[in-house]
């Protein structure tokens, strides 16, 4: 009864998709929303996930040679003007600080959209000869763009993310990071978020404000739509040059250094629960689960049975997360909570298990139950998170693939986009104007020219002329 | 020649100690200034330093059931305005955001100099009962104070804190909580900053903007001022009937919650800098030096000394945060390097020691060298590690009680802060015009009442009244 009742509380994704989310988010206390509009409270349960997240990404940071910094929050305006691209790109989204205590500033500030004008304000006194580079930096942060429509994770005005600023001697080492980081990026996503990505370049018109080339990491969601995961950009000298940052090279010629930027967001978050959840609740990953185990025991009231699942637990701790819920709550309450919080697994305790040597264990993502000897269970959980960890990249791979369509001419391009929602790969000439009518005719973006290049066809899906490259497209949050 | 000319560039703290400080920050390479006046950059060595204090601190925190959390930046006048003392505390101090992109905003929203409101704002809507109670929440975030006067790590208009800030059923939990954390905060300090502290209560006139009791708790640095290095606050329910947070108690009576609020911030930084450092510069207590052991081989390019000394490195880095400075710098430069950047333990190494299975370690704290057999170095950098960190609180703490003084009337209360500075414990009356006098006259301010008190004298050390409560007095940064 208590469990059906919480199970009606969602929408489910087939009905409202939109809505689904948005009860997932509330019901798995993921968010709040708050009295600031457009800004939201993460939640406990949300902000652990956060946290799994920043330690594991930022230890794959550092075994690349990257060291964490920390530069202010606001950008003085004539700092944000100085790459005139950067300015336009992001002045019309940025938050203004206009009055310090009971004065009106001198000069306005932002509230930083991004860093890239600090860090070339710091990268200029900090570098002076070759000796001095690369600086390889990186900072976990919060940034504000001031968003008219938001949504808790995806785009709201104010979010965490980090952002890695490097400034490199050669125009080769800073393509070369800018590709080593999506490519940390995208290993991330797989092995631990169990998220499969489309590794390769934005088009010109896609591309950051003030990059000479941006990669991105473009992850397929439940329902169809793309989300753009995490981008790296290749700013070349340009920045160098709008900010005179100048090395002394071993010939004793000054020198302009080649820069590079990548982020990654809470909006990874937001992309857990729509590649992975279900109509139960969220999914979580083993890896970034951060409840793996929930203990419920049955008849708790019955002697010597919260005492097992406190052992049990005891045992577990030592390499997984885990809780029991040992709430007054009934346990067909408590399963469809451990369900709408994506717990990987739900071990299920009682009296009668207690006797027999055995427990039940059941995944959450395939929803399979098992009997397992009490004296086996470390070993079958531990081999279990594998188990669930790798089938939900393979699920999440399989329902990719089969939303990835192709289209050889403008009219079966039409015809997907028209009956279906999902990756359409086709070839394009590489003019703005083709990528411009095909937005306006079906509401699609290029979400990238994809490392992995296929040859579908010898004319622009659009204009029929000679094709360049092979684009993913799509419908994107 | 190169050691001594890095040496020179330090002016001594016997000088003049601010000039100190700033040539140790810089030089030590932990932070910058940057073109946002009155903020910093803070740099990889002074970033990392955060990193570990933030890992420890959070890991003791989460002991005690904290869950983190993450809340907005920006506040919304109306809601910072609804607690009386609070808005008049920090209204003045506070930045202003007017536009969002290119529109002014309807309601002015400030920059959270600290999120009592928010949190506030949040438990009004999250706790209904009893069952929610308590809500032990923390987040680890900046903030910003528009001070006039700046100094790196001790005021600047953005700092990075933690903010704890809770939500209970009863005044005394809620005391209990608050004294909880105080103790958190000053067992941290002695045992991973390596810094005594004094714990009591902030008076009246010190208190935080809209507390019921400020505990506090007080370090002195090298040049004899105070410190104050963390704060814990009881608000009872002055908040809760201000924002109306309400739970239906067991017996469905509604009633306020009790809070607190409770937080440390980079400050840590400055307080590690002016309490441990040198005339050659920083000394990092060992549990919080994100560099334990710089090795140092000499004579680097004769066959054979680099691998011996990447091959200690990789046996001390199991259990040890170690370096090798491979660079072209000369010995002596790398020497006078590593005792500026405060590293706890340098290894030297070179032909002959390898020959005779020895190397040399210098510890940082007291300059001295010891001789050390190859084959046993894991086990004697362990035990120094130990050694140091115990010796640098030790004499931290030896340094403090020869500078904290009795005064048992006003004429030695003035003698002794016209001739020296420190803490000065007194007794008080318990008036505030006392205190107000005592700042007039010596420029001191009352530290806190100590929860170790003293019977010193009967009466007041300023007006001979009765005495009520013993206090430390002293200079504050």
């Amino acid at each position: 009864m208590a469990e059906k009742k919480m199970v009606e509380a969602i929408t489910s994704m087939e009905e409202d998709f939109a809505q689904w989310y948005t009860d997932v988010v509330k019901k798995a206390e993921l968010i709040d929303y708050t009295s600031v509009k457009g800004c939201m409270v993460i939640k406990p349960a949300g902000y652990a996930i956060w946290e799994l997240i920043q330690q594991q990404l930022d230890a794959r940071f550092k075994e690349t040679g990257v060291q964490n910094v920390y530069l202010p929050m606001f950008i003085p305006e004539s700092l944000l003007q100085k790459e005139k691209d950067h300015v336009e790109g992001f002045a019309p989204e940025v938050a203004w600080v206009t009055h310090g205590g009971l004065q009106p500033l001198q000069e306005r500030l932002c509230v930083r959209p991004t860093s890239e004008t600090l860090f070339c304000d710091f990268y200029k006194n900090d570098i002076h000869s070759y000796r001095d580079l690369p600086k390889v930096y990186n900072q976990w942060c919060s940034v504000v763009r001031w968003e008219k429509e938001t949504r808790p994770f995806m785009r709201s005005r104010e979010f965490l993310w980090q952002e890695g600023h490097t400034a490199h001697a050669t125009a080769q080492e800073a393509e070369e990071r800018t590709v080593q980081m999506l490519n940390v990026y995208a290993d991330f996503c797989e092995e631990v978020l169990a998220i499969p990505v489309i590794k390769g370049q934005k088009t010109e018109k896609e591309k950051f404000a003030g990059a000479v080339a941006t990669y991105t990491i473009e992850a397929l969601m439940h329902d169809g739509k793309a989300l753009q995961s995490g981008t790296s950009h290749n700013f070349g000298d340009g920045f160098a040059r709008a900010f005179e940052i100048q090395y002394a090279d071993r010939d004793n010629t000054l020198k302009h250094v080649h820069q590079t930027s990548w982020g990654m967001s809470t909006r990874l978050i937001g992309a857990i629960i729509m590649v992975h959840g279900d109509n139960e609740g969220l999914v979580m990953p083993p890896r970034v689960a951060p409840i793996q185990v929930c203990i419920v025991p049955i008849q708790q009231k019955k002697e010597g049975v919260l005492d097992k699942a406190y052992e049990l637990r005891d045992r577990l701790k030592e390499n997984f997360r885990v809780k029991v819920d040992d709430t007054e709550k009934t346990p067909g309450f408590k399963f469809a909570e451990a369900e709408m919080r994506g717990y990987p697994i739900r071990v299920e305790v009682g009296p009668k298990d207690i006797e027999a040597g055995k427990c039940v264990i059941c995944r959450r993502d395939t929803r399979e139950k098992l009997e397992v000897s009490l004296d086996r269970l470390e070993e079958k959980v531990g081999e279990l998170m594998e188990t669930i960890q790798r089938e939900m990249l393979e699920r999440a791979r399989t329902h990719r693939d089969a939303h990835t369509y192709e289209a050889r001419d403008f009219e079966e391009f039409q015809r997907i986009f028209s009956e279906k929602t999902g990756f359409v790969k086709a070839m394009w000439c590489g003019d703005q104007a083709c990528e411009d009518l095909i937005k306006e005719k079906m509401s699609v973006t290029s979400r990238c020219m994809p490392f992995a290049q296929e040859h579908l066809a010898d004319t622009c899906v659009c204009c029929g002329r000679p094709a360049k490259k092979m684009v993913y497209w799509g419908k994107a949050y």
